[in-house]
């Protein structure tokens, strides 16, 4: 279980005291806040505050672009025309912030985004809670054999058996062990910025999380792509549906142009000019390696 | 004058209608939003959208230092010791987003400031409008005969009267020649992108400008300096009373710790603590160069 | 005339004493070391100084990727691999220093890019020169009629003549009245600070740029593009030229998918595929707005 | 041991090859290069490249303040002047690359400081090596007990040696499982990207590292100061004898100036000021708190 009965509780509160704010509000995003969305097996995402909505990405551009945007008659039309063409700095000027509970090995994929503010519970200060990630069963899966990175095929029962047996007991030992060294009762006891090294990378942390929308969304195209980690991924995933909820243009405008768009080299290009032409073009006369062309055929069949 | 009655009225209507958030509510920003602070001539502050408050820092403080914060009794004596010992992670957790009408060569020194988000007006898309700096009599001052940057006396009513009497008919002539090459009466018209070009740098742009605080500070820091320009420190002290209504503690600690704290090198430790044993220290037997034992004197006199 | 011949006695005697170095070096940089390619009227790029080369990234992405990466046989492939999959880190690990002197006009556009280290010329410790940017007679252009921002059809020689005239004229007597005004002869002399915001945007400035390879490549994919505006396009072409020379497998890379390269919206990834199955696709069968059908057809025609 | 044979047999080759180049190089950091200095059991710090030297500062500095800058006499004058006035720019131009092996909790703290470049080995791709950082006896320290963070007496050796059996057995365990999980033998063999769940915070891996001068310093003044946790500040003390050797001048003002310095509040200067004058300054007189009148004390004292 992600949240205990104290934090429900907190949460409540803190949802049932409404302020009066002159500030854009998103009413999607308001029935977000605080509340706990779960992400594995005790991991989640919180919606501390947000500002801006999809009118603040227009105020912001309109300032840039003065009248000629007003040409673009709508919100939406405009919010689009920002993101097919990559105007960024609209899209900063929304920003969200989150409480984020996950594991370790996650938050260091997560960190290497580097336009953020981050703020994580310091094991040097305090202890660590006895909570690590143990994967369901089901995505419980085997080296990928065409990739270097990635997964492959689920693995066996038996197999998976054996995992979960070695996950479970190593994390209770390491814990157990990290206890008994800071434990003061007969002894001095280790300080806690040494003992932390005996913690493997399934223990959960948590930390506060804040970011503009471009580069959210930057992360989420990253993140929620299937070449993910799937443990990522579904942090990503969740966030997803928060942004969704928040700015509903722009992510249409994001699913759109970014999730769901295809870059085509120059040489695919020019090959998918000549086969609109009506010419026949094989991988030997596009003018791409073996490994582009693969791709480029997948970009045509999806 | 800053406003006109079109967006005063604008302001006003903003300023009208109160919706109800769950988000972290400072009343003492409330007060601020949409409404212009008059700045220089032409110029204003505005602030469009605030997140966070003295509270949200305390909050993502504790999410880092865990327990181990809980010995700081209070919002503000935590606050006071995250400022002292260069915390700055928690002070990011809040953010501020301003209207800014300034002129250009403000504008670039701004800029400078890379950790921010900005949406300048474009003067490729848009015209620009017939406004410009002109300093107020008493503004201008001669080239600083002790300080390579920075002003001296103030000039002579002749001379002042001269300078004025220039500044405004470069202003007016180069303005006439942009409108008249950009008019596409009798002609083309040539593009606004070159013929931006023939502007001086007193004319008035403006922008968004979006920033959390930490960054704020350390902008307010050196901006709000008594060696800063000063036109662009009654910009940063504009802010700077806007920023002690925002968030009343964390300013209190900056104003203590940063805008009239004082660092003392090595060489000065060492000086004062011989003199605090009653040593007579000279410039000669500080160890410092010239120039910093005259900077080391004028700290100890204030 | 961009250098003088005090400054070009000064290159000539930076080229000519090599030293010994353990560093990754780069021949085709070496050749452009210190010396000043023109631009504009009298603008140039100078290369100060510069970090790794080819190899150097291929040597990053191993670290990362681990015996992984030595399947793609050669640094080309790998190189050209990164690309293609947006991997932005190994591309982080060279660094470039170029001295640049621009009007201040472009100068603005420029410091947009956050991400790269700068330090201008400062007006107000130093004197500006007197030097403008005045067009050339083919690059005066008038209003888009198609684009709100952006250059249209070459103006006519009457009009042009008038235009020059204006931009010429201008600077002198701004230039003029900014020395008029600091001179100390006679009167105590504006400070430099104050009269420089009688300046058009046309002076030139000055600055050295430091900015890593991955960020490059973005500044120039939109500086180099041909919607961008011609003065600062002048400088990022001159900038990928010596880019070739730098890193030339990445540069090849980067114009086989980031410049030569197409992104296809869901949409257009949609209509493609159907036109490749046989379809007839119409702009109203497409699900795309009209202006985003244009954009289609545009690129599948180049 | 750190470097294998065969690491330190390619170190060497790569020192017996210089080359010829044009640009700045910094004698005392030719010396570095490559060379691995040992830091902790396993873990080392290797200068791959660098760009610039105090010569370059200047440099910069002086294309930023022009003909104003030569009344500084010297490139140490200026260095200095421009530490002890914050000018950070000018120390932006050096860059340093570093391929550094560190254990995972150390590189944690690490990757904070968010404004550096960074390739780490990737656990997804590649199978880490078994080398874990297993503390020195004199390192292992009990709590703070004045300090909510950090260590305080040495543990007594019944408890070490208790600690150091549990260290070195949970990391050999959980090795030996992430290498049976990940076996292809007689199973399908989890993918990597899971398997390095199982494994402590003191397993080692590396990354190359690149960072500004200025945002360098930043990192040592926090990370080689006495508070820092001593496993990632004898990293931080490696890079200070590098740094000490690459811009001397620098690195000497960065002593004076950062390490070396104190900043006094506003209540500590005025409470100096007071005793200077001859008058008894008491924390109850002083306007302090209790926490600050002891750090002012302390300061004082030294």
């Amino acid at each position: 279980m992600s949240v205990t009965p104290e934090q429900q509780a907190e949460i409540d509160a803190l949802r049932a005291n409404p302020s009066k704010t002159l500030r854009a509000v998103s009413e999607g995003m308001e029935k977000h806040l605080y509340s706990a969305i779960p992400v594995l097996d005790h991991g989640f995402v919180r919606v501390i505050d947000y500002m801006g909505d999809d009118a603040a990405i227009c105020q912001a551009a309109r300032v840039s672009y003065g009248k000629g945007t007003k040409s673009v008659q709508n919100d939406e039309g405009l919010i689009r025309y920002l993101m097919r063409h990559w105007h960024s700095t609209p899209f900063e000027m929304c920003e969200l912030k989150l409480h984020v509970k996950l594991p370790v090995f996650v938050a260091r994929q997560w960190i290497r985004h580097r336009t953020a503010n981050v703020n994580e519970y310091s094991a040097r200060y305090s202890i660590l809670d006895r909570e690590f990630y143990i994967p369901a069963r089901e995505a419980l899966a085997a080296q990928s054999v065409v990739n270097n990175q990635g997964r492959g095929e689920v693995l066996s029962d038996e197999e998976a058996a054996k995992v979960l047996e070695i996950l479970k007991g190593d994390a209770a030992r390491c814990y157990d062990h990290y206890e008994e060294m800071i434990s003061d009762e007969g002894q001095a006891g280790l300080a806690r910025e040494m003992a932390r090294m005996n913690l493997p990378a399934n223990i959960y942390t948590q930390w506060y999380w804040k970011v503009d929308l471009h580069n959210l969304l930057h992360f989420l195209r990253l993140r929620a792509d299937a070449h993910a980690q799937y443990e990522i991924r579904v942090y990503a995933e969740a966030i997803c549906k928060v942004v969704a909820d928040w700015v509903p243009f722009a992510y249409k405008a994001f699913e759109d142009y970014r999730m769901g768009a295809v870059t085509l080299s120059a040489q695919m290009v020019d090959a998918l000019r000549r086969m609109l032409a009506g010419e026949e073009v094989t991988a030997e006369t596009s003018g791409m390696s073996a490994r582009e062309w693969r791709e480029f055929e997948g970009m045509l069949k999806g």
